[in-house]
């Protein structure tokens, strides 16, 4: 059986990959009365007093929602939220497993921004925090911006974020390799979605100097049209020598490429233009935008995939799960951008300098030590301001 | 150390009731690709084509949400989301250790009837039932009544009918020992909340003809001052000697008094005056309207209370659990009146006709056939029409 099939039949048999279980006991009057009536009025009477006190009485302290609205799931795309359940479940028993954090999956019956973040608002007493989840650009960024400013709980868009947290690591450890400097760098980040925005805004505030986005359409420049407001804002932070042209244009001396596009859009040719020592993240999936052999031949150096089969997975799960465990347990009120940056430098020193080479760049997404590692850098970013 | 110390120190100790938990170990990168991605894509792919496979391939199967916007919580009032959280997961609890249905509490920051509305339905992909909870009435009513049209899922406020069913349940068991007739006797219900007039509805629709509604202002006639659309609504039905005047009044010569009230609101002189082996259930909580000592004192044959420390206790957890648990195997697309009457006739049947007596007419809470027997009738009495 291929994996297909037997991911198929094993869903049916879970009929659901999560369940909700109950910490105490209920096996006599006594255990009732205690964790239902009378005695759930007590914690009740406290909160009421004292708001904050949820975090010492109830699941809000380490749980979290796992928000979608089906818009834009795996390379499905639009599938609605019934659809999109599988991917959110397995989400939340990522979080669980990889960070120690319950999760649940919201997955909304509506697609309108006003909608989804009304929605959000009125559901978050129970939760500490939400994961934002295949939300298609660009209402995902507004629906994060103002949801941070709605809630007093940490919100956090993973397909941004969590991709952008991991590619940065990633690439910390290919300068490593390398020896190229960032400020000298020139970037060239194809897909101007969720992730390759987030990316390249990660990337720039880690001191990528040169920085060019590129879609379907070739090289986003100021002149560019059919940009979204994100994409326009974008134009004012990169793409400095105001390149115009296609992707192969903006591929001519490049050193690091970062695809979060299309299978094979990227050509022997195209790594060949690139400088000595180039580092490509061709992440589409299933099917990278150029496969690694191929790109290697064509003479880059260091090349990652989104898939468990090639060397360098950049997968995500090696950040989002410490991230959420460490906002938790600090008590933090919103993730930051420190936060960000220190957790991909935390996740790139995971992969110890003598095994450090061209073909591993990132710790294992099954490395016990990553959470609990990434959840520490978190805490320890966490300012004053930051924390209730 | 007493119970309310216990019980708030164990709060503390537990943070949180309920956890989410993976029923898929996640040890290898197989478990992985076939928990997430790219296995994953499949059920979401099939749920796309058909919307119905999310029950064969995810949570919804077998999970509700328990909803609250902290309006109504237990004999506290309106204490708000956070408050109302440690009851919440409490019910969370009690729906998989009783029922095996997984549970999350949904506690809302809004106690607007639209807001609620919008919320709910939003939310209700992950769901395959929606058990209401703790919200005050009138609003309760109408939330109900609107949901249900909205979704194609099992919406239950478990305030209003989870008591109705065990109410009828125990009345079913006192006709039996006093051989009264239901079409004879004279019922009385003080408290026209949810539960009272949600009682009031079901015990008419098993046979009662004569039921009168009481409240602070005592009898509710046609032409009472301040009756919400509900109550006005209930007027048609009930009170069919227009009878005016206090709750006194009203005992005089009833056979039956239920009451969802206030402690101590029942006199000796009033349980006096009631007909011969008068049923009385006095649920206020923790103090009922009248001590069973003193009802049974002043004639009362058969007396139930809400609390586990005396005889009879009126739980609702002999009902929700199996009601729920019946509802989602069967895929209904409604908990409707049949199933409600088939449940309390099926938890009065539990208790054997050689163990029935004045002291024991209802089952207990731990009897391990109360859930799975009501799921039985409630599956018996899904429609083919109320299928899906």
């Amino acid at each position: 059986m291929d994996i297909n099939e037997e991911a198929l039949s094993l869903h049916k048999e879970w009929k659901g990959k999560l369940e909700t279980t109950s910490k105490c006991a209920i096996s006599s009057r006594r255990d009732l009365s205690l964790a239902y009536t009378p005695g759930v009025a007590e914690p009740c009477k406290v909160i009421a007093k004292d708001p904050m006190a949820a975090y010492d009485y109830t699941i809000k302290s380490n749980t979290i929602a796992v928000v979608s609205d089906g818009s834009a799931v795996l390379g499905l795309g639009n599938i609605g939220p019934l659809a999109a359940m599988p991917v959110m479940e397995g989400k939340a028993v990522l979080f669980k497993e990889f960070g120690g954090v319950n999760a649940f999956p919201i997955c909304l019956d509506t697609q309108d921004t006003e909608e989804i973040i009304k929605t959000v608002v009125n559901i978050a007493p129970a939760f500490g925090g939400i994961n934002l989840e295949d939300i298609s650009a660009p209402r995902c960024f507004e629906i994060e911006e103002r949801l941070k400013k709605l809630l007093k709980i940490p919100v956090f868009h993973d397909d941004q974020h969590g991709t952008a947290i991991v590619v940065l690591s990633g690439i910390i450890n290919g300068l490593k390799i390398t020896g190229k400097k960032k400020e000298e760098c020139k970037v060239v980040v194809n897909g101007a979605g969720s992730a390759g925005i987030a990316i390249s805004k990660l990337l720039l505030r880690y001191g990528f100097k040169n920085l060019t986005l590129c879609d379907k359409q070739g090289i986003l420049a100021k002149d560019s049209e059919n940009l979204n407001w994100m994409q326009k804002q974008m134009m004012d932070v990169t793409n400095p020598d105001n390149l115009h042209g296609t992707l192969a244009d903006a591929l001519k001396g490049a050193d690091i490429f970062v695809g979060v596009s299309a299978p094979g859009i990227v050509t022997e040719e195209m790594v060949k233009n690139m400088n000595k020592d180039s580092i490509l993240f061709a992440m589409a999936n299933p099917v990278p935008e150029i496969m690694p052999d191929i790109a290697k031949k064509a003479g880059a150096r260091i090349v990652g995939t989104g898939r468990s089969d090639f060397p360098n997975q950049v997968n995500n799960v090696v950040a989002f799960p410490g991230i959420f465990k460490g906002a938790l347990k600090g008590r933090a009120i919103q993730i930051t951008e420190e936060m960000k940056l220190a957790a991909a430098e935390a996740i790139a020193s995971l992969v110890p300098d003598d095994k450090l080479c061209d073909d591993f760049i990132m710790p294992e997404a099954f490395d016990p030590r990553v959470s609990e590692t990434v959840a520490e850098v978190v805490m320890k970013n966490i300012t004053d301001d930051n924390r209730f």
